[in-house]
């Protein structure tokens, strides 16, 4: 049984200004699955990693992405995925994209990598669908190229990807407290006004720029969004206090993770980064809400054979 | 008399998708002025450019921007500024805003330089807000430091020079029909659709990777403005028939400079933007249009001595 070893990095999307069109993956925190070439045309689905995936192929990000590809070479190959490790699902580092991501790459490689990276991306997302119930590529984009990803356009389809840094660092804090991507969604307003939008715009580029320049007050100070995370920070508890405390520990910058209730914030060393977790963590842990902290460089890379 | 000669590049404002956050400094279109030191506190002011520009101190952008600058230094010297030779007014290529960093940067030089280049735009904005009647850097902060710039946020003041590809040419067609600027920014919409403003900011944020990349086919696909550019194009007769010959003559991209009527057209090399420029012109020449036209690289260094 042909079989390959894969690892895929956590991610984080929106990154502040950058929202709906930007994503980063995360050193650090990621997954591993084995996929494997099998007799017949099924895709069989083995869960080993404790948290209970949905296992029925059409409900599992893993299997959608891995069917798509599947029709876009017209084949019937059979494909088993082993789920060794998941991120925590919930967890606000992607966790749906990851098993996208992994499968698609796993299975290209098996097939004799017919498919380039950015094109793969176009079947995760199709197994993104699934879990989040919108297409979009701000999680499987950066889990399948590394770094930090532009998607300019989903159609035509054209992502970028972006310099990180290298002493970029950055921390995830996960507070358990449920937030329903959908409800997140309903909350957006349809409309913005004019001003806030060249706002939003000048500090996305600015964004950009800073990255490019490795210039981290840039990168912090263009981090503002104005559209999302006024909404979702409501539901977040002491959100404010979250911000204040991590940027006295240190932080560059600090938004929410995708539509939350996970947050992240950039450092300029590891050290920092740990502290800003602490900070984070505390705010949390005084309320009595269990939480997990995540500390990590970019990852340059995206999802890789082990 | 100590003076000096400065030479001012011309300026392009938005940039597409910059809408009121970007503009670059365009080579081969520019003025010159002489500042010099005179006694007594006038601000004296002599056009010697052709274009009978406002010689009344109160509605002269460079005497403006002087009156900014001195006081600022808590100064009254007297300064003399000679309009030697003008960038055609109206032309879409920043004469107002040329005019008011000539000055000032002349100033600057003649006191011994107490101010950076960029705490200099702060007071040439004060002489463009007396000739546009918005408070704006698209214009004075291109003709004061050079190449693509991004005007992040004007309060706190924080502008990012942007690196410009070295084989990027640019094209400027000045169709003579009137255009109020009043006029065309109240026919901006106050909300726009959420949906269009991410995608503006896609756009925004990839035309800066696109700028650092030097990647001509990303700048061009970037360009796509969904908030000013349409409701511009309409005071231009057969706009859509200018971008598509354009296009066809080989430009990257094509868009409104400023409120308009200028347009601009990025190419690869001079000979395509020369062929841009004709074909463009061609468009308004069938119309019994007066046009100018200007081709140039984009200028990296801004305003300078001579």
């Amino acid at each position: 049984m042909k079989s390959v070893n894969v690892y895929i990095p956590g991610t984080v999307s929106n990154v502040g200004s950058g929202f709906d069109v930007m994503g980063f993956a995360m050193g650090g925190v990621g997954e591993k699955m084995r996929v494997s070439l099998i007799d017949g045309n099924e895709i069989r689905l083995v869960d080993e990693s404790g948290y209970n995936l949905p296992m029925v192929a059409a409900s599992n990000t893993g299997a959608v992405a891995l069917q798509s590809f599947r029709k876009a070479l017209n084949i019937t190959q059979g494909f088993e995925i082993v789920f060794e490790t998941k991120i925590k699902p919930g967890s606000g580092l992607g966790s749906s994209a990851s098993s996208a991501v992994g499968a698609v790459f796993g299975a290209n490689e098996l097939m004799g990598s017919p498919f380039t990276r950015k094109e793969l991306i176009y079947f995760a997302m199709d197994g993104e669908e699934v879990a989040s119930g919108s297409r979009h590529a701000d999680n499987v984009a950066p889990a399948m190229l590394g770094s930090f990803v532009l998607i300019r356009s989903l159609n035509p389809f054209d992502v970028v990807q972006i310099p990180a840094p290298e002493s970029l660092f950055c921390t995830v804090v996960h507070p358990q407290i449920e937030v329903k991507t959908s409800e997140a969604r309903s909350l957006l307003p349809k409309q913005i006004p004019l001003k806030d939008a060249i706002q939003q715009w000048g500090n996305t580029a600015a964004l950009i720029a800073g990255l490019y320049q490795s210039d981290f007050g840039l990168i912090g100070r263009s981090m503002t969004d104005l559209v999302a995370v006024p909404v979702r920070c409501r539901f977040i508890p002491n959100y404010e206090l979250a911000v204040e405390r991590a940027m006295a520990a240190g932080a560059i910058g600090f938004s929410i993770s995708g539509s939350g209730p996970s947050m992240f914030a950039f450092s300029d060393s590891l050290e920092t980064a740990q502290k800003v977790a602490d900070a984070v963590a505390e705010v949390f842990t005084a309320q009595g809400i269990e939480r997990q902290s995540y500390v990590g460089r970019i990852d340059p890379t995206g999802v890789k054979l082990q």
